[in-house]
């Protein structure tokens, strides 16, 4: 308990901490100079980033082989995680949990927060220092932008503190979405990101990929972007602004067929409509932002095409055979790029590298 | 993704491959001489299941000491499985589930799609395919009869395929469920199917386990086949054609009690009335078609009865206790046929006989 | 199959068998003299406890290391649990979910029994029956308070019983959170119950945890009860007939402040509304029965503060930091105690100690 009042007296209330910015707050999730809650992309910075991926990487290359993949599988064989995902995401979920399968983490899921306690009358913080009595990690997805945040805070001020990782919180922060993104990158540029030209392309305004993305460019030297967007949906000024202080150049241009000559990465996504106020989304015509099978012939050879999924026309179908076609491999990567994060924070990425 | 290009060439359009004799489409779902997709009852010859039930006994009598046990679920650690349940079935699921559990294999589970990506507008097929990135195994279960086939297909099309075991596709094909019953038969009469008088029981013309069993029994010689049901329910012409062509005898009768004297297999089941267009079932007297106490004097002393399930009131309770009744034990020869056939597909099975 | 026959013979049918009192049916549970299916608080004994108590302790402590959590979850590799929640409890789910993943055993869950076969007709005690076809041990919480107690009933005059945790049954019978209690009770005193003043506060009247608390204070010596509660949810008479017959003396007060002062123990319970018939709860003042932050100063140095949560606002949120609030370690206290139950059932207990 020594630990837990100790921990009290350091840290402001949250009222007090929530707003402070990202860089400020990060001090708070770390532990021995290392990330132990995994909350902001903003987490990365470019030594981390390639540490990670030299994990993925060799996780996926050990796991080809049944003594590697067991080996790999006994290394957190004393671990429990607990995916809570109050949200629906599938998609995120599978990967997690698959990646908990590969490095031996057992796993415990909440899919659907309607049956746990909280029709009881509990609160929420209550409910999930509950679950979290029994596992050793908790890895939360969450509509509300502040609750995974809150989540770790109130954890570290416990006498038992369990790692937090954030599956998607908000409209905001994805982490680990991002992660993947720059992975995808460093596999396809065989880790020689620097000087690349990206391209992203779609409702910039609300997708929240592109803006991490964006911000982890800064990890890296002689980058730069395009924002192809329709007038409506354009990059927003914080990122903006973000790119000016780091020296990155950057267009904004509705010049699709123009800014996929010279790219090197194509980022596809599609329209957020699932934000709309008013139906605004209708009133836009997107297909002069779609990556069509023809726009094939006018790519370079070796650049790679990108979208976070889930797709509807933003992608022609007739694509996904094209070699440049990134996407299924990306989100594959995520799964690895997870599984290196998972390692990481429990300290045994050493033992896959 | 050379290989994807090549079996893109190879394999015809969905629209033209669909709807070809099962037959002529079977080839596409072997790879190098061996089942590689299971979807069809008609994937199984002889050889093969006598070579599934073989590796099934072993697996069962292999496990009964801890020793074993932990061999066996040695023998796939390294693989992860998903079960796409888009229909539930919970039977079916647990079934496969702890089969899964018996030889080793992870898993993980989607039980409900409507939490899935399709509500951003994706499309069932991307919705497969972004789920098999992160796993070895899909097996599925879902309510259009084609949509497994389907997947099957498309993954041959892509860079990663996986193989694919259907769950339980439409009211047409549910090949482990044909597996297991052929199992029970083969364990009751020690491997000794030949010659046997199988009398099948109740709304054949709805059912598809007996429809897949009748097809299945072409594999075995000296059958002899009873079809006993109300008239309203008779086995579809079709298989009756089938039998034909087979130079398999069958009568077709409603006096289950004279076909019963005769019988080394009752094979019961219940009425369909889920696939009632408008509440047909109802006007039908089906209690001549039930399995009573007192028919446990009328059945030979080795006569076994046997059931799919669940069953509502086509076999009385009371009968559960007589040695002859099947029913339970056959539902756990499908967890044992299930593990058997994923062993199989996983090339492992040759390691457990 | 004899076995089965010989159990009918010997088993009463379920109408007379379930009226008669626990103490008459216990034994119908226990199997070459150890419990076999847990159902009943009732079938702890003080040397029962003690033998779970040590195996708990055991528990956490080698797990602490991988070395012995790797030792520990291999005890139990070759077995598979069902959890059957027909009534949700996130709580208790996640409790057992990840008591079987220290100890190891498989697990298959069923967390929602509208997906399941009972919706084609199938009885309840069929669908039971073919969901333990697959399993070593069937974990299950349900709404009605028989279902539980005749699930392993049945099983039990199978062929192939497989041994019955309750989870939870009705509102009477929850047999592993009193165990979680008197563990609780049992690792804050170093195993030294006897002559502690326990005090049991709030909803005593629909509480079952307070119930079978009482119950189990029966193997200890010198217990003194404190029932503090609103008139309105006074301790029921058959537990205070029960406490008089066993000579342990107890009073009931609405006093908190009084009966705190010196209390080893402080139980506190929310008010149980669900089981309100008319709204009866909105009428009593409960806030005399909260423990809040300044009675801490009036409680004893080494007094325990516990609650079966989940909580509302009968213990102020600012107590939580208090090293003798004991309700968090309490909840954990149930993985491990669990833990040691299941290892106790499969006779692996003496392997751990």
């Amino acid at each position: 308990m020594q630990r837990t009042q100790e921990m009290t007296s350091v840290q402001p209330d949250w009222e007090n901490f929530y707003p402070r910015p990202v860089s400020d707050k990060v001090p708070f999730f770390n532990k021995d100079g290392r990330v132990y809650d995994c909350l902001f992309a903003q987490q990365f910075n470019r030594d981390l980033l390639t540490l990670l991926f030299r994990t993925a990487d060799r996780l996926r290359e050990v796991t080809q082989h049944k003594d590697g993949a067991d080996y790999v599988s006994g290394l957190l064989s004393d671990k429990r995680a607990m995916l809570y995902f109050a949200q629906p995401s599938t998609r995120t979920f599978m990967s997690f949990l698959n990646a908990c399968h590969v490095i031996g983490v057992k796993t415990s899921e909440i899919r659907d927060t309607s049956t746990s306690s909280e029709v009881k009358g509990e609160t929420p913080e209550d409910t999930v220092r509950t679950f979290s009595s029994y596992v050793d990690m908790i890895i939360m997805r969450h509509p509300a932008p502040n609750f995974v945040e809150k989540t770790a805070w109130l954890m570290n001020r416990t006498g038992r503190p369990v790692p937090v990782v954030n599956g998607g919180s908000g409209k905001d922060q994805h982490p680990t979405q991002a992660l993947l993104d720059v992975y995808t990158l460093y596999r396809s540029f065989n880790g020689d990101l620097d000087g690349r030209h990206v391209v992203m392309v779609g409702d910039l305004k609300r997708g929240r990929t592109v803006r991490s993305l964006s911000y982890l460019m800064k990890n890296y030297s002689g980058i730069r972007l395009s924002f192809v967007s329709p007038k409506e949906f354009r990059m927003e000024p914080d990122i903006l602004e973000f790119l000016k202080r780091h020296g990155i150049p950057y267009e904004e241009t509705e010049d699709f067929k123009g800014a996929m000559r010279t790219a090197d990465a194509i980022y596809m996504t599609r329209i957020q409509d699932e934000h709309d106020k008013a139906g605004e989304s209708k009133a836009v015509d997107y297909s002069p932002f779609y990556f069509k099978r023809e726009h094939l012939k006018d790519i370079k050879e070796n650049c790679i095409i990108m979208h976070p999924l889930p797709r509807r026309h933003e992608i022609d179908v007739a694509v996904d055979a094209d070699p440049r076609a990134m996407y299924w491999r990306q989100e594959r990567n995520g799964m690895w790029a997870r599984a290196a994060l998972i390692a990481y924070i429990f300290g045994v990425d050493g033992k896959i590298r």
